[in-house]
């Protein structure tokens, strides 16, 4: 007597679509599909409903290749924000967190993705050329390439120094050091190093 | 600029959907919406389908109360377990967990929660009437109390102690003490006082 024959099929099948997601567990995927189960039928069908209407409604925005409803999306066609600045981040999460901050009113650039020839990501996987293309259009007058400082995305953001050096615009990076209110001693060693070779002027 | 202009409105629906389930927050909730964005859409619809299928054809085991997708379940339709014997548990995760040790060859109960009175959860909320039916049907002669060592879990195991002690069946609780492979330093005070309340003879 295993497990296999104490689940009913019907639950097996959404616990292993669940499990199939980035840090769901079997056991985790278990426990939600439970929860649904206890749940009223129709908390499962508005979630049946959100899922099928996921991909009908959302495409790629053709300017910036953030996930939208409408094309442009809400940045690109905000006439209010600059368009002379873009910022390039890995995915549309880091758009999100550099929304949040409240403290940039540029366009973005969605990579989808960091260079990773392990996994067979290469420059064509990723947005680079639709990158090119906005910057060769003339508009824009600066790319910050916030890639994160993890080793893909440094060789991400170095292949996207190589590759746009030769346009006329300025090219930026986030600033790296040490994290606000971050205890010196606790800083790991790199960035500790790299916030010293990058000290700013006090005065 | 808030959040709410940047993701669009159907992946809103379904972080939303996610963000319901326990133990998942609106960052883990948009983590998974957006990797179901990345992949196939065809994986979003069968995870809609299994969440459609899900109440359709799960119901309760008339006997045992455990979701089933027939009637009488697995467990209670299998002509080699002993129908004699009644392990009542919590929830169904429990009778997973118990079949998971392939040492236990009896029937099942499941109440579908314990005691709590701050919740409003009372005697009348958990399937007891439906577990004093059963033992009043005559053919069981041990009951297995296997409801959780916390003290909801307790509670709930001494209501049936008082309200199953009138009929003409054993009664029995799992076994408490230190758990396999542990080092006695390492368990807690209670578990130990416990264990040695209940020592077994050595020989």
């Amino acid at each position: 007597m295993g497990e296999i024959q104490i689940i009913p099929p019907a639950l097996e099948r959404l616990v292993r679509s669940f499990s199939a997601l980035p840090g769901i567990g079997t056991k985790t995927a278990t426990r939600l599909a439970l929860t649904i189960l206890r749940k009223p039928a129709a908390d499962a069908r508005e979630m049946a409903a959100a899922l099928t209407e996921l991909h009908r409604s959302i495409r790629l925005c053709s300017q910036c290749m953030a996930f939208s409803e409408t094309d442009p999306c809400s940045v690109c066609g905000d006439p209010r924000r600059d368009g002379s600045l873009i910022c390039v981040v890995e995915q549309p999460a880091d758009l999100m967190a550099i929304e949040k901050t409240d403290s940039y009113r540029g366009h973005y650039h969605i990579l989808h993705g960091v260079l990773s020839p392990v996994d067979g990501i290469g420059p064509e996987e990723l947005k680079i050329k639709e990158l090119v293309s906005r910057i060769k259009s003339g508009s824009i007058a600066e790319v910050l390439i916030a890639t994160s400082s993890t080793v893909p995305g440094e060789a991400t953001a170095s292949f996207l120094i190589d590759t746009l050096s030769s346009f006329a615009v300025k090219l930026t990076r986030l600033a790296c050091g040490i994290p606000m209110g971050m205890d010196i001693k606790y800083a790991d060693q790199y960035t500790l190093a790299r916030a010293i070779e990058r000290r700013s002027d006090a005065s």
